[in-house]
């Protein structure tokens, strides 16, 4: 169907283009008369005014660009899900892209929503990514932008994160409070950020405690599966047989962890205790209930939303405006699979 | 930052804007020179093309809407992963909206669509809509519009389905044929297609087997949450403290019933036994692990999109486009929560 346009509405009512524009933006110098002939008419021949053009002339699109690592992760969701809300209630709509932790990927999803003139860019970055010249473009190119979770350290942009260090730090200590002696860390890949300070965090809680740090007891993912936390469970228990704790990178690998000692009859947390991270919803309803620390997701969202709406509407006004860090709180959360 | 335009690359390079056009787009009439140094120079300068005086010309948007009632969702967000890698593959972008359940966000949602201009629709219906107004006028208007899941059997667009009668039928015989003689249904709310046809498959699977239907065995669920899963579970074991197997309207609220029960020690399966509808990912790591039906939403994403992309194309080509529904199959998948 073709699309109606001012003109055809002007004709049919024997009025000018200008009039018909007019009633439609309710100005005052149209007779109520018109005004509602023309609105009938409209609404009959299901007029649309083209946001084309209507964004010529603003310069805006109120549209956002959202990149993430996956759709398919429960942390993701529940951020997507408040952004999404967030800007729905400020007239927003959301483009949401996944890099599917692609470096080359998420290259191209940057330049297309560059080209799709975006009023702002929210990110999580994937895990090949780091303070890259596509992310240097959004900044050069003064796009209202803000980093959530994965975030480059470098890039002089708004962020929105957790202390992943403390986290960590809290989710360790927690272990050794609990009786562990011989904590395995089964960490993310080497490259992002999160991944390398929730490590951190795994050494520090030792050193504070006294527990010689040793390399063998440091497992990688490369992709942080439940698969990956079933093989490394076996692997673990194989070549430490004496472990007495496992702090994992997130509830994922976690609950492969779980799944695997609980077919194989290892006892939760009597022989080994379990923490993960991130509180996944399945984690509370496993056998045994599954302990971790609570990662505000729903409180980044719209955190994020808020600080990138802050950069466009100064933007708009042509104002300056001062990246920050906003820095969310995280708790451990004390389950079944850790208390001895 | 201002954005740069033809005409300032044509000032500072002293040719035409008609050269720097022929040049972005690789005429052959332009000699390889000029398009080197216009090239470099919008490059240097971050020149990007303007995308809405492009669809001003090609009248296309490159853009589609998603509308589904929420990105929390297990079902829901592995459609959406498919949707936006097959979106992607094809050159489209994904505008995702939520309608949280409400007809109201729904029919705000679909006009925001409409508005944008987006080149096509996919849609999964709210639990309170139907066939109302707001989905006819897209397809009046010719938008090309694939409703997937939660569908409006009256709307005469295209469809992506499973057969849930059959499925749901397939599902309460597995109980049946595993020994249960008083089955309860927990069913969703009354309003969405996809709840009713269980329901229909629940009372075919009883009636085939001669076991006498009766209403009081039914529980149905407002919003379909873990929650409701625990407080029916209460319920139904003390009013019917002989039923022997439970079908619930999706694994979200098996899961709760399997919580209660295991709290409280009552013996799945060999007491109650339980099984849920679509598979979600949870239901596999579980103790005990949780029958279910396995829905196809990978597949049920990809054959929305490119139903959608058909209808795109052939729009684009004024070429005429008949809706077509297409049925996905089911599998029960039985595991220790009904093998008795």
């Amino acid at each position: 169907m073709k699309d109606i346009t001012l003109k055809e509405i002007a004709i049919k009512l024997g009025i000018s283009i200008t009039t018909v524009s007019k009633a439609l933006k309710n100005y005052p110098d149209v007779s109520q008369k018109t005004k509602s002939a023309v609105i009938e008419l409209a609404q009959k021949l299901h007029y649309t005014p083209n946001s084309f053009a209507v964004n010529l002339r603003t310069k805006e699109s109120k549209t956002i660009g959202l990149i993430i690592p996956e759709v398919m992760h429960h942390f993701f969701s529940n951020v997507i899900n408040a952004i999404i809300d967030e800007a729905e209630k400020n007239g927003y709509l959301v483009i949401i892209l996944q890099s599917n932790e692609s470096l080359a990927l998420e290259k191209k999803q940057v330049e297309l929503l560059i080209n799709k003139r975006v009023d702002g860019i929210l990110m999580s970055l994937s895990n090949e990514s780091n303070n890259d010249e596509h992310i240097q473009q959004i900044v050069d190119r003064n796009i209202p932008f803000v980093m959530f979770d994965k975030i480059s350290k470098l890039c002089k942009c708004s962020k929105v994160i957790i202390d992943d260090q403390k986290a960590a730090f809290n989710a360790v200590q927690h272990l050794i409070d609990n009786g562990c002696k011989k904590i395995v860390h089964i960490r993310g890949p080497l490259n992002p950020q999160n991944a390398i300070d929730r490590y951190i965090g795994y050494k520090k809680a030792l050193e504070k405690n006294n527990i010689p740090f040793d390399s063998k007891l440091v497992y990688t993912c490369e992709n942080v599966t439940f698969q990956e936390g079933i093989d490394f469970a076996k692997q673990i228990i194989e070549e430490h047989p004496d472990v007495d704790g496992i702090f994992a990178i997130t509830d994922l690998v976690a609950v492969g962890v779980l799944s695997y000692f609980n077919d194989i009859g290892i006892k939760i947390p009597e022989q080994v205790a379990v923490i993960g991270f991130s509180n996944w919803f399945m984690s509370q309803v496993l056998t045994p209930k599954l302990s971790t620390v609570d990662q505000p997701s729903h409180e980044m969202g719209v955190e994020s939303f808020n600080l990138l709406l802050e950069q466009m509407n100064c933007h708009k006004l042509d104002q300056p405006f001062v990246p920050r860090t906003v820095l969310l709180e995280t708790a451990v959360i004390a389950r079944e699979s850790s208390l001895k």
